[in-house]
């Protein structure tokens, strides 16, 4: 294991109607002026909006309303976001959805609080030097961004999809009602699930060692998904399935299941994704599982002592004839689990058909021109390799 | 499940030589005059007193030392060290130690920030309104206390020990180096590890439910210390199984493993040990593997889903002719572990022998005169035949 910070400081109200408790708690904390930051139609319809302005003002908060969010968030609306804010002298940024919306928010917050253009830190030209405080009512599980340190931004002029990662920009609070999950399309839903899933899996692959305490948890988080996951299927509006589920979106991407592994895992499935995503505007989640296996079949060779472990650990794969076997073994039982949710385990059944040109493009972009990984070492061409395998 | 707040906010350095980031940490946080609080000559000694003074002076931070913290840390110690902070206009408190210095320092804290007799916070007749920021270099891993918002003291005019819970107190940062606890004696290790599985235990034991996710999570922590224990007692400097242990000491009573349980579990283990140790000034850890076994036979009965669950899932035990035999077998099983660490599975073992009187005394003050407890209803009748059984 190696040396680790662990910094998660969301306060974190979860269970039913916590939303209700909004006003409240953005008074608390002394605002008095908020950018509502959201996407689509969705948390209008629902009502979900409206009760929530209405507990701003009973508690005399102002707000400014700003929608539009879309999946992908694109770094056009965040400039708008940025300018609303300064120019009305907003204190704080309540985003009301999932990861695009929480993103986008962390976004406006970096550009308010460290001027210049926003897009200089997730290319990567400059680090943040402050972020606007963003709190969250969480509408999908997923992305983890409720507590995680990162965000993900699509430049579209640039067809970028960058991340940018820092601790300034972690929530000061997210209100969590597994209820409000429970509309979420069966798609979307599943999308979630492997996102949630594949936050751990990045931390678990990594060469070099992690820490037995780190694999217990991950461990026991990626099951209680797994098993969540399938009763979803069934029983979308089954209660306690929706909360392990939001919850364990929250603890798979705020560090915990990384703690002393080396590099804090791969990542290179999300960046292999997230190229896709920057073309194509396909749901992050899906894509995940389009590449994962391809992935996973390419780097075991150099980091079989993990694969098994993960296949006799998590999925409870009898040791077969050889380590290679039980990893085999491994990687196709946790395919038989992301079709099971209805996900596509090629770029095929995602529905995207990159060209040669497009897939030496995304893997040189991903590669950032040298070797990334840390399962193994991968430059340019293993990564058009693995998208090859994926097609 | 119920609803849950989950609120951790201490920033953890955690591995090899963290604690010479002490300097530049304080003062990145604006401190520039802090009291250095610590216990007995250990610190001293190990020359890491020295090299904490030094790195904080290195970075232009000027201290007030106050040792002498005891185990079950005394108020009088307390009320002295709000008067040198008050009078010296300290910014904050560094505790270098386990959980008896960190207490002293949270205690230290309220009194500064909240004002009035310290004491009151603990009696339960104020709440506490502030808390000046505590640091935390870590030597022991067992109470938790670096991420916990709870502390315990003791009042030795009146013979109690109290505990006061509040997120005030949760340290502001923590340095965690897993070397730094090699050196401690078998039987403190042996404590740390006991009480590290008991702040769990105590939240797994309630009825009316948790969440699954819950369960797994504390489930691979438990089996995870267990595991460390083991080997700590053929390898006390083994340092992933230190890591490990001190890891987990932290995530056992941060809040992490009692999400979604209801009361957030029972504690009445914790509250006996509490008035014992305010009589014999006994180890913490000692005195709750005294108690456990004879608590867990008492309450059972009611609460005997919740001790199967625990038998087969963090035990291995199989499931026996009866729910009951399974439960049982998953309480010897324990009790086997307490002692495989050396440590008393009695009041006898633990070298107290308590009047009638005195646990008549006890489980008065525990039950506080009324009925107490989350995995059954006791009252202060049932807390003697407790008292009782464990002799």
């Amino acid at each position: 294991m190696v040396n680790f910070n662990y910094y998660a400081p969301t306060n974190v109200l979860f269970g039913r109607g916590v939303e209700e408790q909004v006003g409240e708690i953005v008074s608390g904390y002394g605002f008095s002026r908020i950018l509502v930051h959201f996407g689509g139609g969705s948390v209008k319809r629902s009502g979900l909006l409206d009760r929530v302005l209405a507990r701003l003002e009973s508690a005399g908060v102002g707000y400014v309303l700003l929608g539009g969010v879309v999946p992908n968030p694109r770094i056009s609306l965040v400039r708008e976001g940025i300018g609303i804010v300064k120019k009305e002298k907003l204190q704080m940024i309540l985003a009301i959805g999932g990861g695009s919306v929480i993103d986008s928010s962390k976004a406006i917050g970096y550009g308010v609080a460290s001027g210049g253009d926003p897009w200089d830190f997730y290319s990567g030209k400059r680090k943040p030097t402050g972020c606007l405080p963003v709190g969250v009512i969480l509408t999908i599980a997923a992305a983890g961004s409720e507590m995680s340190n990162s965000s993900v931004l699509t430049n579209e002029e640039e067809v970028r999809k960058k991340g940018c990662s820092n601790d300034l920009c972690r929530p000061l609070f997210a209100l969590m009602n597994p209820e409000l999950t429970m509309t979420l399309p069966p798609y979307q839903t599943s999308c979630g699930c492997t996102d949630i899933v594949m936050h751990s899996l990045e931390r678990w692959f990594n060469r070099g060692g992690t820490m037995d305490l780190t694999d217990a948890l991950a461990a026991g988080l990626i099951r209680t998904v797994m098993r969540s996951a399938a009763v979803l299927m069934e029983h979308p509006d089954d209660y306690e399935a929706r909360a392990n589920v939001m919850w364990a979106g929250s603890l798979s991407h705020n560090g915990l299941t990384g703690c002393g592994g080396v590099g804090r895992g791969d990542w290179i499935t999300h960046n292999m994704e997230h190229e896709v995503g920057a073309i194509f505007d396909v749901s992050h989640g899906a894509g995940l599982a389009a590449l994962w296996g391809s992935w996973a079949r390419y780097v075991l060779p150099s980091c079989t002592e993990r694969f098994v472990k993960f296949a006799t650990m998590v999925l409870d794969v009898p040791q077969q004839e050889s380590d290679t076997e039980t990893a085999l073994e491994g990687i196709r039982r946790m395919e038989a689990f992301f079709r099971s949710l209805n996900m596509p385990t090629s770029l095929a059944e995602l529905g995207v058909s990159p060209t040669e040109e497009q897939m030496r493009l995304m893997a040189h972009k991903c590669s950032g021109g040298g070797t990334v990984g840390r399962a193994a070492d991968l430059d340019e061409n293993d990564l058009y390799n693995i998208y090859k395998a994926a097609l």
